[in-house]
C-alpha cells in the first residue's frame, strides 16, 4: 500500500478506521488461516476457524457491538465496520463470527429481556457459549412465518415442549449445529392452550460440555459444501425437547406462570416483522462482507492485469499488460466504480443502522432502515458474485488455482446471494415497501406526497405520448443543454443531476408502472395472488431500480464531501458508475423514451473513454481499499516468491 | 425417465446414440464416483479417477475414435458424442479423459506419422501410456506462437534438446503431469542450426515407471484448484533433456539425420495455424461437455422448483410451487430453450467435424470449422457458467450443499471457460475468420460477394439514416407484417424468419460496422495494433452475433426436421430462445432502429408468456437429456430417501 493513496484509503475508512485496523492486524498476524480452507480436513478447519474466532474475541472485536454492561463498548458501527474488515481474510471465519456474535448473541440481545442478557450475553459474547440461530428449516427458508416447529407450552409444569413435527421442519443449514454450539436461538410456532401465537425464538441447549447431544435433540452435519467449509453447518431434531417458561426470548411477548400469553403488539404480522426486525444486522454485515469479497477480488485481478503480458502489436519488443486491452478495461473497471459506489452505499447504511439503533426511532425510520438493508445485501452480495466470477476469467488458469484466492473467495461468498434473505425475495421486499409508501402517501392524501405522485404521471404519461414523435423533438425536451439536430450528444453526459435524473426518472417510472398494473388487476376482480405473480419480474426490476438510484447517490454525495486532492479521481469513477449503470438499462431507456439511439451509442463510447482514464489509477484504487498483504499477494501477482 | 418423453429423447441423442448409451452405462453402474470428489483426500480421488479411466477404456469408448488399424472404429461423431456424455458423471474423469484421448492421444495421431502412430497409439489409446499435453506455459496461455520451451537439434548426437529458458516458460496447468503422466507431448520452438522454425511438438518421457521423474525433468503439483481436484494438474521444467530425433511430432515438418528443416507448408504462420488446427477436437468436445454439464444443473434445479413450495397464495392450504413463479420460470426456462439451442449447434458442429476430419477438405472448410467450434465452445461454455450459477441460486441454500451436485457441477466446469482456449480470444478469432471472408470477398472481387457486400452495407446506412425520421414510418419499413399506427405490434414475432433475419441482420450490420471502423482507422495511418484495440470490444460482440445466429438456425432447422409428435413442444422452446435471445440485445436494436419501443416490450410480454407455455412441459424437457438417474436424484429432489 503505497502512500500516495493514503488520503483514499482514509477517506474509505471513515469514521470506523480503528475498529477496521484492530480486525486487519489480526488478519495479518495470522495469514496461515488462508490456507486452511485448503490444506486440512474439514474438522480441523472447522477447528481451526474456532480457535481464530476465539482470539478476535480476545482482541475485543465482538464486544466492541455490545452494551457496557455486558463488556462491550456500545459501538455498533465500529462492530459493523470490523465484521466487514473480517471478509478481508478467510470467510468461514468471517461467518462463523457473524452466526456467533450476530446472529446467536443478536437474538438474545434483540429479542431477550433482562435475565437472558444478564445470564448468557457475557458468555455469547466472548465465545464461550458457542451458540446456533436455528431459523431456516428444511423445508422453509424465506417464508419464516410458515415454519414447522412448534414449542407448545406445558403449563402443567411451567415448560415449552420444543419440537420437530415433520421430516420439513427440521432445522437446517444452520451454522454453529454440526460440531461447536451448546444452545440454538430456535425459531418456532408458539402454541399456548391450544392458540398458535406465530414464530417465536426461544433458547434450548442442544450439546453437553461433552460435545454430544442433549436427550431428544438429534444433530447432523449438512456434509462438504461448495465453500465455507469451516463452518460446521448442521441440522437440528428436536423430540419432545422441555425448556423452563424462561427460555422464550420475551421482549416482545410474555407468558406468566399461568401460561396466559400477552404481547405489547396486538397483530401477529405486526409482532413477527418487529421480532424479524431487530435481526436487520444481519443483513447489513453480510451486504458488507460481500462489497469487502470484491475488493479483495478486484486488488488480485487488477494487480495482475497490470503485470500479465499477452499477445501486443505485431513485431513489438514486448506484448501488451492485460490491463491495456479494451476488453479487459470493460471487464473489470465498471466492477471496480461499483465497488466503490457500493462501498459508500454501505458507509451510508451504517451511518442510518447506527443512528436508528442507537436513539430509538419511530417504526416507519425501522420499515425504511430494513428495506435499505435488503437492497444492499441484494446488490452487494450479487455484485460479489459477479466480480469474483470475471476476476477469476480475467485471470485464466491461474484464477483456478487455489493458490490464487480467487476460487476460495468464488466457493466461499457464492452462498451470500440466497443466505440471510434470498435476494429475489429482498428485492420484492424494496418494491413492496416503496408500493406501500405510494399507497400510504397517496391514501393518506398528504399533499406533498400526492401532488409527487401526480407530477411522476404526468411526466411519464408526456413521455410515453411523444414516442410518436419525432426523436429529435423529443430530445430537445428531455436531455437538458441539448438543442437542435447538430448539438453535441456527449452534452451534459458527465453531470451528477443528470445521472442521478435518469435513475430517479426509471425507479419512479417503474413503480407508477407496478402500481398501475397491481391495481388494475385488483380492480378488474383477479385473484391477488395471481395478479402479483403476473408483475413479479416488474416488481423486482423495480425494487433493483431504486436500489440502483440509492447507491448512485451515496457516491455522488461522498464525490461532494471527498477531500479535494481525491475528488476529481472519485469524480470520474463515480461517472464510469453511473454511466455504466445507464448503459445497462439502455434498451429500458429506449424503450421508454428516455435515450435517443445517438446518445445511447454516446453513453457506450463514453463509458469505454472513461475506462482508459481510469486505468492508471486502477492499482492505486484497489490499494486503497487497505487489504492486508497476506490476503493479495497470491503467488500469480508475486511470481518471484515461487520460482 | 418417463415413456412419454422418449420421442424426445431419442430426437436429442440422434446418430449417436449407442456411443451415449455405452457411456451412460459405464455412469450408471459406478455411482459412487459422483461422491469421490468431497470424501476422497485429493490422490486417492486421482487414483479411483484413473481407475475408471482405465475401465471406460476397457468398455471401448476411446477407442471409438480411433483408426482401425490401432485397435479402433474411426468413428469419431461416436467418440466425441461419447465424450459429452462423460459430463453427465463426475467431471474430473472428463478431463483426465479429454487429457488422455483427446489431446496427448490426438497430437500423436494428427501431429505424428505412421513411426508413431505403430509404436505409441495402440498404448496411448488403451490407456497403458499415460501422457500430458504440455502446451500452456506460466506466462503463456492463449498466445501459443510466444511459448519459450525450446527444442534445438544437436546435430553431432542426432538429437533434441528440451529446455525450460525462463521461469516464465515452465509448463503449467499440465493434466497428467502431477501424478499419473509418463510421457508428454511438449510444444516448443524448434531451432536447427541457430534457426528458429516455430513452435513444434515432440514426445519427452517425463516419468519412469516407479513414477520418478526423468533426468532433468522437475515435475510438481499445481495443488488444490477450485474444482476438477481428480485430474492431476502440474508443472513441468525441462533442464537440457535430450531425446532422439524421431520424438519430433513430424507430420508437418521433418528434420533429416543431416539436421536438415523441410515442411511442405513454407509459411511459418500458416504451418503453425494447420498444426493447431488438427486440435480443434479439443474445443468441440468441451463446448459440448459444457453443454451436458449446463443439462445435469437444469435438471436438478428444475425437478426441485417442481416440488418445492415456497409462500403462496395468503389464505390458500398450500403454499405455491417454486416453478409457478413467474420470477422462477424467467430464471430458469430461457436458459433450458438455450440448452436446447446449443444442444442442435452442437450436433451439427460434430457433423460438420466427422465430414471434414472424415472426407479430407479444403483449407477454407478447416478455417470455417475451426471458427464454428471456437464459437460454440465460447458460447457452450459460457452458458454453462450462468446456468449452473442460476440453478444454485434457484435451489438456495440447499444448492449450496455438495450432496445436492450443483456445487461440484460449478466449481469443476467453471475453468471451461478459460481453458481450451480463453472465451474472449475466442470469439475475437471467429470474428477475424468473418473480417477475413469480407476482405476475401471483397478483394477477389468476386460478383456475389461484393454484390452482398455492398447491399449490405446499403441497408444499414438507410437504416442509420432513417433515425430522423418519425419512428411510426421507419417501422413500416423494417417490420415485416406491419402496416401502420394500429398494427398490432406482436404481429409476426412467433416467425422463424423473423427470428432468423433479426439474428442476421445484427450480425452483418456489427461486421461491416467493425469493417468500415478498422479500415478508417488504418487509413488514417494510426497504428494497426491500437485501431484493433480500440474496436475490441465491438470485434468480440460481432464474434458472439454471429455464433448467436448460427445457433438459432441450428434449433429451426432441428425443429423443422423433428418428428410430428414433438414439432410443437419444439418449436415452443425454440421461439422462447429466440425471443429471449433478441430481447437480451434490445438495446441494441433499438439503437439500430430494428425495433419500436412498442414492439420490444411486446416481445419481454411474450417472453413471458412463453415461459408460461413451455412450463408444464419443463420436467419431460430435462428428463429427455437421458442423464443418469444417480447424477440428477440428489437428496433435495429425492428428500424420502433422506429423512
Amino acid at each position: 500500500m503505497g502512500m500516495e493513496t493514503s488520503g483514499l484509503r482514509e477517506y474509505l475508512d471513515g469514521p470506523y478506521k480503528a475498529a477496521r485496523d484492530v480486525v486487519r492486524a489480526g488478519l495479518e498476524a495470522n495469514p496461515e488461516l488462508l490456507d486452511f480452507a485448503v490444506t486440512l480436513p474439514t474438522d480441523e478447519y472447522r477447528d481451526k476457524v474456532l480457535e481464530l474466532l476465539q482470539q478476535i474475541t480476545a482482541e475485543g472485536h465482538p464486544a466492541r457491538g455490545f452494551p457496557k454492561e455486558y463488556g462491550g463498548e456500545g459501538d455498533l458501527g465500529g462492530f459493523i465496520a470490523g465484521f466487514e474488515t473480517l471478509a478481508f481474510g478467510d470467510l468461514s471465519l468471517m461467518v462463523k463470527a457473524g452466526v456467533q456474535f450476530g446472529l446467536f448473541a443478536g437474538a438474545i440481545l434483540h429479542l431477550g429481556t433482562e435475565r437472558h442478557h444478564e445470564r448468557y450475553l457475557a458468555d455469547a459474547v466472548s465465545g464461550r457459549l458457542l451458540g446456533c440461530f436455528a431459523m431456516t428449516e428444511t423445508g422453509h427458508g424465506s417464508n419464516v412465518q410458515a415454519l414447522g416447529t412448534t414449542a407448545t407450552y406445558d403449563a402443567s409444569t411451567g415448560e415449552f415442549v420444543v419440537h420437530t413435527p415433520t421430516p420439513s421442519a427440521r432445522k437446517d443449514y444452520i451454522g454453529n449445529a454440526a460440531r461447536h454450539g451448546r444452545m440454538a436461538a430456535v425459531f418456532a410456532q408458539l402454541v399456548v392452550g391450544g392458540e398458535t401465537h406465530g414464530v417465536h425464538c426461544l433458547l434450548v441447549p442442544i450439546r453437553a460440555d461433552d460435545g454430544t447431544a442433549m436427550p431428544g435433540v438429534t444433530l447432523t452435519d449438512c456434509g462438504p459444501k461448495l465453500g465455507l467449509n469451516g463452518v460446521d453447518n448442521g441440522r437440528i431434531v428436536f423430540d419432545q425437547v422441555r425448556v423452563p417458561r424462561e427460555a422464550l426470548l420475551d421482549r416482545y411477548a410474555q407468558i406468566d406462570a399461568e401460561g396466559n400469553y400477552k404481547s405489547e403488539i396486538e397483530n401477529p404480522d405486526r409482532r413477527f416483522f418487529t421480532m424479524l426486525g431487530t435481526l436487520v444486522q444481519g443483513r447489513v454485515s453480510v451486504g458488507g462482507a460481500a462489497i469487502n469479497a470484491s475488493k479483495v477480488a478486484l486488488a488480485i485481478a487488477i494487480r495482475y492485469g497490470d503485470q500479465r503480458r499477452q499477445f501486443g502489436a505485431p513485431g513489438s519488443a514486448e506484448e501488451a499488460l492485460l490491463l491495456d486491452y479494451r476488453m479487459h478495461q470493460r471487464r473489470l473497471l465498471p466492477l471496480l466504480a461499483r465497488t466503490y459506489a457500493l462501498h459508500f452505499a454501505q458507509a451510508e447504511l451504517v451511518d442510518e443502522f447506527v443512528r436508528i439503533f442507537g436513539d430509538g426511532s419511530s417504526e416507519h425510520d425501522r420499515r425504511a432502515l430494513e428495506a435499505q438493508a435488503a437492497g444492499t445485501k441484494a446488490l452487494g452480495t450479487w455484485h460479489a458474485t459477479e466480480t469474483i466470477q470475471t476476476c477469476r476469467e480475467a485471470c485464466g488458469g491461474a484464477g483456478y488455482l487455489a493458490e490464487n484466492r480467487l476460487a476460495t473467495l468464488k466457493a466461499d461468498t457464492d452462498v451470500f446471494t440466497t443466505f440471510e434473505g434470498d435476494n429475489t425475495v429482498l428485492l420484492q421486499l424494496v418494491a413492496k415497501g416503496l408500493l406501500t409508501d405510494y399507497r400510504e402517501s397517496f391514501g393518506k392524501l398528504d399533499p406533498l406526497g400526492t401532488a409527487r405522485f401526480i407530477a411522476a404521471q404526468a411526466v411519464e404519461i408526456a413521455v410515453e405520448k411523444a414516442a410518436l414523435r419525432p426523436l429529435v423533438e423529443r430530445l430537445r425536451d428531455v436531455v437538458p443543454n441539448r438543442s437542435g439536430d447538430s448539438a453535441d450528444p456527449d452534452a451534459g453526459l458527465r453531470d451528477d443531476g443528470y445521472h442521478s435524473g435518469m435513475l430517479r426518472f426509471r425507479e419512479e417510472h417503474m413503480l407508477a408502472g407496478v402500481a398501475r398494473r397491481l391495481k388494475a388487476g385488483i380492480d378488474a376482480g383477479d385473484e391477488p395472488f395471481e395478479v402479483f405473480n403476473r408483475c413479479q419480474d416488474h416488481v423486482i426490476a423495480a425494487g433493483r431500480a431504486h436500489v440502483d438510484r440509492v447507491v448512485l447517490e451515496a457516491f455522488q454525495a461522498a464525490v461532494a464531501d471527498a477531500p479535494e486532492e481525491i475528488r476529481q479521481l472519485l469524480k470520474d469513477v463515480c461517472d464510469l458508475h453511473a454511466l455504466a449503470t445507464i448503459e445497462a438499462e439502455r434498451a429500458w431507456y429506449l424503450e421508454h423514451g428516455r435515450l435517443s439511439p445517438g446518445r445511447s451509442k454516446a453513453i457506450t463510447a463514453l463509458v469505454n473513454e472513461l475506462c482508459a482514464v481510469v486505468r492508471p489509477a486502477a492499482v492505486e484504487l484497489v490499494d486503497a481499499f487497505g487489504i492486508p498483504g497476506s490476503a493479495v499477494e497470491v503467488p500469480m501477482v508475486v511470481p518471484s516468491q515461487h520460482e
